[in-house]
């Protein structure tokens, strides 16, 4: 067997910093997502369809890379969720905002041929929400450009 | 049939903002990741495991997102890759800096009885590599903490 990469095509896990770790898995709960078992006090688990999404404590996350916590603005990451129709990123962008989600940029139509908007969530990380009529997508929300590696 | 959810437990793609969307996808390539054929002039797209990630120009992404492109510091998000062994983590960290990242923690046992390191990519995106001994990892990298939903 050939030795394996170091490195895989993989993110494993997705870490959220946040300010309120019951408000955030809260807001995060009411949009659709299920706190996994191993979840704990300090920390919550979503096994989401092809990733696992963390949310933890901002500080303790900056802590925990020995970095330091301090930094603001634009943090130039965004999660997206992709739809099978322009109508379901409205629905899934009214329900954001229902559950507690900052409006951003309302759906419209964008330059390249989709429809996407974006909200931000309890603590300002950018979600976008989006229609890519080129892109295969799905029933679990999954993007496949490629077959998997 | 019921009415689907207005938001699935997903993440279809994950965006990194770059200063040199060039540089930036060649650092991914050595990494490991390969280009998707649907990646173009002005964005590149990775078919990760279980997500893609996507490289977009950072000023472009704010502008996407019709956000100012003001911010530094901690952006209390990382993503992270878990591995077999603590080996592994220790060969992928290794991988991470001959291919031009930044070290920013240099593996080690961690208070919850894991292993972990961290590196910056060469926009300072944070990126975690760990072993983690409670998590089912597939040997394509994801984490299965649950059924997939």
């Amino acid at each position: 067997m050939s030795e394996p990469a170091p490195f895989l095509p993989a993110v494993s896990l997705i870490t959220l910093g946040v300010a309120d770790l019951r408000r955030a898995t809260a807001f995060y709960e009411a949009l659709g997502f299920r706190p996994a078992p191993q979840s704990q006090e300090s920390v919550t688990f979503f096994q989401l369809s092809g990733v696992v999404l963390g949310l933890f404590g901002r500080d303790a996350l900056a802590e925990d890379a020995r970095v330091s916590p301090a930094g603001s603005g634009f943090r130039a990451v965004t999660l997206a969720q992709n739809f099978p129709s322009r109508e379901a990123v409205d629905a899934a962008y009214a329900h954001a905002l229902a559950c507690g989600a900052t409006a951003v940029k309302a759906p419209e139509p964008v330059f390249w041929g989709g429809y996407s908007g974006y909200f931000a969530d309890l603590d300002g990380h950018l979600w976008e929400v989006a229609h890519n009529p080129f892109f295969e997508r799905r029933a679990d929300g999954r993007l496949v450009l490629e077959p998997l590696p």
